[in-house]
């Protein structure tokens, strides 16, 4: 691309609407664009390199023998009906009419078509196992949308799916998925970590997580400094080897607590561990109240505890929702002589079972009971609800954990037959007997994939594209555009990379030098060749975006040095 | 491809739902396969194809200069409202709400959000002139999906748009994109016209269509036998000269003229010519009647009609309406004495403010006037609303007009700056004037290309690609699959295609040699290449979708045939 007869612009401020670094930088360089709230344009810079994630993805999928497909974006609503998944989106999935009034959704995934398509062509047992996959427009209608790629409501998703006889099969063709995965993110360069995870709305036997390393990461990942131990916090189990308490249980007796604000100075005032005091957390669960205890220094597990109530969607309750539903204090909720609507859960993180004589709030302001045990109240569930956090034990060794945050770039799910046994799916075994297909699905998000690429690879210049994924590998920055001498040898080169298929961009336009390195910097072209004074001896300068120091070289070796450096990740 | 680990599958069965002969063969094929109306999947082979299409098409963009991008497909609502479109596009764009109850539209097409993109590179005019093109998704809530790939609810188009300084610049980037579009024909072996038509909700200055000739084409096309005259039937000017009449006027005089079903009954009945007979068509355009008067023998053009009244959605009236808001009696309307409710038009066409002494209905059942003329009766608008009909003349020359069939491949519009002007999107021209951008929009259905070949390119066999389009280039077909030499030989050459980068696909299944025959011929694949008997002697046998002949040669000079014969139109 010749800059000067091309769409191209750069900003030098920052993108004040993006809060990741990712964001801004896609955006100064002109590489994406916001057209809604997590809805953008991918302009020509942003979408080569789109192009370049897709298909190094492509080609990890053919050699694993998957097959490429395309499935359409609106769906009609009946399919997600059927397989019960309406409802489990719930809010996040778009929905609407055509004009006879028939309802459709915009596709969040697509486990239901790709099992009606298996279902065309897998009649019989010699017909498994297959694996189809297509690049597609994914469409959720996301709370918040943020952090720029990262969590937006349109965007394109690998998504492949696998379809085999058996669970002996299914593992066989999730290791294939799972290799060709972890091929794919070692060739872009990306730091990540393999996680276990909660298998969540797709439901199924096993979901993995492959969690680009970042800190705007949303997900916690927690990981074992003694063992491999890795899962996602949300369903990490709390397994801190907490002894039963041997004191006798005393009788619970009201005190005064003023001016504490908080359960540390509960703790505090009372001179108690913290581990002594239970909390109360609130949350609206699908719109009903539940009332959680958990000791003083932990957290409630959303996951867990979604699981536990069958809910689907879980936010803090709001002091109104308290108020109105029970006869608790906020601020003093404790589970003696607690009164509560019909309908609302009270919850007991299974900790607190092992405790005697532990402090709870009255429900009263300023005051807590001391000496509570577990046979003064009820309560609907006792079960592990809470968040581990650092140091806590590892629940495979004698290590201690710590946690990373990371960019969900892609996931496997061994799904199992219960597609196919909703939507009564099956194929002739052997033995003439109808079996249900058996599912497996994996998908990667390519922006995802952008972001954390650009959240491991910049620095205040701009973007460090690694060579496979850069936009244009070399850039080719001519200082005087009037200098006739100069024109030519840029022209010359541009013409010299093309022709050896290299991505080039030649930066022709009539600006001071300082501009030109600053775009090519902002936008992380990996090689930079600069054609300045010294273009009547045929010597251009080298410079490497990662590297500071700047060669002269004879522009006739110029394709040989970067394909030397480059030979190996060459697309 | 080897069949016999892959999704693979035809159907023997036509296609019930399929009314055309290319939707049959394309679900026949396992190419594709309807999901709900309008909107289908593409399945392995039919998605190879779309690719070979779609690369096609991406080449000859790219060689335009035209720099590839993608947008999203839920735009906000707020974009086309001011634009206009909004209204313009009606029932045809599906519309639906966020969470938050914001309104979206799935883009029907995309002037809106590439004319903002613009407008972040063309701050001077400078930057001007580009051209950006994608291939997306589009929606349209099309009231009758029909015709398999035709007229879809979800369907790819690859859509370019121009930006330049002035209409001069226009011109040259407009005949740059028409140009490049031949060539995509071309090079996809359509049989296509192009033609002048009307621009529609697109607006602007000209409109053109590249039409693929197929009788199931919705278009009609209206073509000239002695020059270059083509345009859609939708725009055509009815131009025979028709003599104004001489005759004295008389007075009109109500006649009884009974058992006359048709037209043609009444002027018979009568003695009269048709084009002496007015009759009246009557319409809800936009829900509101229009009753039409023309000769005898003429139709009504909906889309000349449609601009006179200034309507969007125009289709015949009921009964019911017309009985509600005029006088006439169905079969006898007649515009003397004609009565109608406020609000309903009436349109006369021009060719018989040249007429004598007609004949019109009497409102009044069996009944007619004859010796009617123009000024015994009122009517709102006199114009052009006549379809043109075979052997009318043409507006050009002497010659005769006569009538195809296409399908709408592809499609050119000069905007100019009228989308600019609502956007205020505006550049600095050389004299540090504020100008708008004017535009021009381009696009192809790959879809419709497919449909078109097919229909071009079948026999009761089945499909017959042309060599570039084909999913696969050869096939393989192994008569005894469990004669290890035939197997062997079948394998070998298998991967010598591979190797020489020549798509090919091998059919290893254990069924009988007419079933694979039959399947590779349905499915369209130009080259059959047969390992049989003569595996042992290295014979194979070849033989060409398009030939009946059947040849004999050494396996070893395979691929130098193949490369010989399709060398230029080679991918």
């Amino acid at each position: 691309m010749k800059i000067n007869n091309s769409y191209f612009y750069t900003i030098r401020e920052d993108a004040k609407e993006e809060e990741s670094k990712s964001g801004n930088l896609l955006v100064r360089s002109g590489m994406i664009r916001k057209n809604s709230a997590g809805i953008y344009m991918y302009l020509p810079l942003g979408f080569k390199v789109l192009k370049n994630i897709e298909n190094i993805i492509r080609k990890h999928m053919n050699k694993a023998d998957s097959t490429e497909v395309l499935m359409p974006a609106l769906v009609a609503e009946d399919y997600y009906v059927r397989s019960g998944r309406k409802e489990a989106f719930g809010n996040s999935v778009f929905t609407l009419k055509d004009r006879f009034d028939k309802p459709y959704v915009l596709g969040p995934t697509h486990e239901e078509l790709f099992l009606i398509a298996a279902s065309y062509g897998a009649q019989s047992h010699k017909d498994l196992p297959f694996n189809l996959y297509q690049f597609q427009n994914k469409f959720r209608d996301e709370a918040r949308p943020r952090f720029g790629l990262i969590r937006v409501r349109e965007f394109i998703m690998k998504d492949a799916y696998s379809f085999d006889k058996d669970l002996d099969g299914l593992d066989v063709s999730y290791q294939k998925m799972f290799d060709a995965y972890k091929n794919c993110f070692d060739e872009m360069g990306i730091d990540y970590k393999i996680i276990t995870a909660d298998t969540g709305m797709m439901g199924g036997i096993l979901s993995e997580e492959f969690q680009a390393i970042a800190d705007i990461g949303e997900d916690t990942l927690v990981l074992c400094d003694n063992c491999d131990y890795a899962t996602n916090v949300e369903i990490t189990p709390l397994t801190n080897e907490q002894e039963e308490d041997k004191d006798s249980k005393l009788e619970y007796e009201e005190v005064y607590t003023p001016n504490c604000k908080t359960i540390e100075d509960v703790g505090e005032f009372l001179k108690q561990d913290m581990h002594k005091l239970v909390k109360a957390l609130m949350f609206n669960a699908d719109g009903k109240l539940c009332i959680c205890f958990v000791p003083g220094e932990r957290e409630v597990n959303i996951t867990k505890l979604g699981k536990i109530l069958g809910a689907k969607e879980i936010e803090l309750a709001t002091e109104e929702e308290i108020l109105e539903n029970s006869n608790s204090v906020p601020g003093f909720t404790g589970p003696i002589g607690l009164d509560v609507k019909e309908g609302v859960k009270i919850v007991v993180d299974e900790n607190i079972l092992k405790l005697r004589n532990f402090v709870v709030g009255a429900n009263k302001k300023d005051y807590h009971y001391i000496n509570a045990n577990i046979d003064n109240f009820k309560y609907d569930y006792k079960a592990d609800i809470c968040l581990v956090k650092e140091g806590d034990n590892c629940p495979d060794c004698n290590g201690k954990l710590h946690f990373k945050k990371g960019i969900e770039i892609g996931n496997t799910f061994k799904l199992g037959a219960k597609y196919a046994e909703s939507y009564d799916v099956k194929y002739l075994d052997q033995n003439n007997e109808l079996k249900p297909i058996v599912m497996g699905s994996y998908g990667i998000g390519p922006g995802r994939c952008m972001v954390s690429i650009i959240e491991q690879n910049s620095d205040d210049k701009g973007i460090i594209w690694p060579y496979s994924i850069a936009p244009f590998k070399v850039a080719i920055v001519v200082i005087d555009t009037k200098n006739e001498k100069q024109m030519d040898l840029g022209t010359k080169l541009y013409e010299d990379f093309e022709k050896a298929n290299i991505d080039v961009i030649l930066d022709d336009r009539n600006e001071r030098a300082g501009v030109k390195f600053n775009d090519m910097e902002l936008i992380g072209i990996p090689v930079r060749i600069t054609v300045g004074r010294k273009a009547e001896e045929n010597i251009v300068e080298l410079k490497y975006r990662n590297e500071s120091e700047v060669t002269e070289i004879n522009e006739k070796d110029a394709i040989q040095i970067i394909e030397d450096k480059y030979c190996d990740s060459k697309l």
